[in-house]
């Protein structure tokens, strides 16, 4: 058993990076995207993150990962009543992490720093680190201009009809030491992209300057898991961002975003007929539950990953010896 | 009837506050003290304003009237699982002034604009403004050095003896356009310190560069409410650092406190004894019930001062007629 990296965000890319950690511990190193940071009340608001941290600290709601568990609302019941105009809804816990976050990094510690002392806080044995700790904004064009995805979701809904993405900063922004590290380990076995939004959450990470050509060059195989399961997206706005690109909803349209990268992708069993396709373009394949409704799930998902990052890697073996 | 003007803070300050604003409305405006403000997270903290807010708008906690009523700590225990060291605890409620406050603030509203703003929201028809928009600190001199008043209730629980304080920046603080407007009213009935602590919740007010001179130059009666009842103060530390500061804990030092600047002086029918005492400095003396338990009774203490008040006027007028 080696090392692992994941790129992930979003609640279904925190549940499959909960199940790697069950299974490698200290040994995974999971990448997470920063593209839909902001700020609100000078707070800075690291959504992504937070909602690994919550996961992987066993301590995210059961129905809403993206917060704490036993969520309350009273601040933003008082703000509302003070003539607050903010549309979106902080818990009260969920707070705690943006206000501690902003007061370490006035005090100029790197968010990758933070984000790693807050797992140890937290009891996470496994790393957690931002994609860069240098701002990048991913920005959704739409038939109606430009906006923040954070805008995009919070005071548009997601209702503008998306044209492209853009990745504001990402040219220039250095990828943190810890990432770094986790690439050069010698005994890299897996990398892998969580099932999450293409477009807002894995690509930000790949635009960070020089992360895919990292990537691919470190030799380990590359393993994505669908977010598309049938004809939609498990959750969010993959299916409608995928549609109004003009492209098919489906889990080999999903497997063609990371084309030229990826070696090996998890389609979902109720998608096993888009195996072939997918394979033609030089994909290996595996077929398994990628809804992960348990604890369980969520290392059966991720024994699943890992074993097809075998196959690919035995796959390699054998072409370089013959 | 004319216009009154309040010099307050703390929650016996803010109790006097509400009944002078229960009899005369919008013509009440109310200085409240800003030496006690402090910055936790970033945030900008201004206990005694937010204590008139809660009080005046009638959401005050019954039994803690420096936040609001049915306060929550949710968030407070998950910043502390989340490793914080700070040792105040912030109410879920209490954290939305001061996340408001930061912001208008970021934008370079004053904070005499931003306080009616928040008065506006709480349909608090009195005017609520700080003793000043800039920046004045309240230092508590010990015997182990200097301290900010914050820090001296907080980090050391007002344990640290007393010798004395300092108001850093009043002699530069410039008096807000609000509160000049309401020392200029021509219809300006009387001026009232509130029960408060002297040091450093009234001296720093009238610290602020010529509000003093100002307050005895515009002619209107200024009446003084005990903060000390028997041989102790009401809440807080004033009782304490009286004796430390090497006076005696009566009602006839609290209005020495004042001497020279106040023309009559409220004290509570346990220390009527000392009335003669007092009106011996030069001073008018009103007895009268002045712990304020019901909403009744911060009325009957209002007017009771307003009385006094009238007294004092018919005193000045008929010196001035002999």
């Amino acid at each position: 058993m080696g090392t692992v990296i994941a790129l992930s965000g979003q609640v279904g890319g925190a549940k499959l990076a909960d199940g790697l950690r069950r299974l490698r511990g200290r040994d995974l190193t999971v990448i997470v995207n920063t593209g839909d940071d902001h700020e609100v009340f000078g707070l800075a608001f690291s959504p992504d993150i937070d909602t690994m941290l919550y996961t992987l600290g066993g301590i995210a709601g059961p129905g809403a990962g993206w917060e704490p568990a036993g969520e309350t609302y009273v601040l933003h019941e008082m703000l509302h009543r003070l003539g607050s105009e903010h549309r979106v809804r902080v818990g009260d816990r969920s707070l705690a992490l943006p206000l501690l976050r902003s007061e370490a990094l006035r005090e100029e510690y790197p968010l990758s720093r933070i984000t790693l002392g807050f797992c140890d806080t937290l009891g996470i044995d496994a790393r957690v680190v931002p994609m860069s700790n240098d701002p990048v904004r991913t920005v959704v064009i739409t038939d109606d201009g430009h906006v923040s995805y954070h805008e995009y979701l919070t005071e548009l809904e997601c209702a503008p009809v998306v044209k492209g993405f853009l990745y504001a900063g990402a040219d220039v922004a250095r990828i943190p030491d810890e990432v770094l590290d986790a690439l050069h380990a010698p005994d890299l076995e897996a990398i892998v992209l969580c099932p999450a939004n293409p477009y807002h959450t894995i690509q930000p990470i790949l635009a960070v300057q020089g992360l895919r050509e990292m990537l691919r060059e470190c030799g380990a195989p590359i393993i994505a898991v669908s977010p598309i399961v049938g004809d939609r997206a498990l959750k969010g706005a993959a299916g409608k961002m995928m549609q109004e690109l003009g492209h098919e909803v489906s889990a080999r349209r999903a497997a063609l975003e990371y084309y030229r990268l990826i070696d090996g992708f998890v389609i979902d069993s109720v998608d096993e007929a888009a195996a072939a396709d997918i394979r033609a373009c030089g994909i290996d394949v595996a077929v398994a539950p990628t809804i992960m409704r348990s604890e369980d799930d969520r290392v059966a998902l991720a024994q699943a990953v890992l074993d097809l990052a075998e196959v690919v890697r035995a796959r390699k073996q054998a072409e370089r010896d013959a």
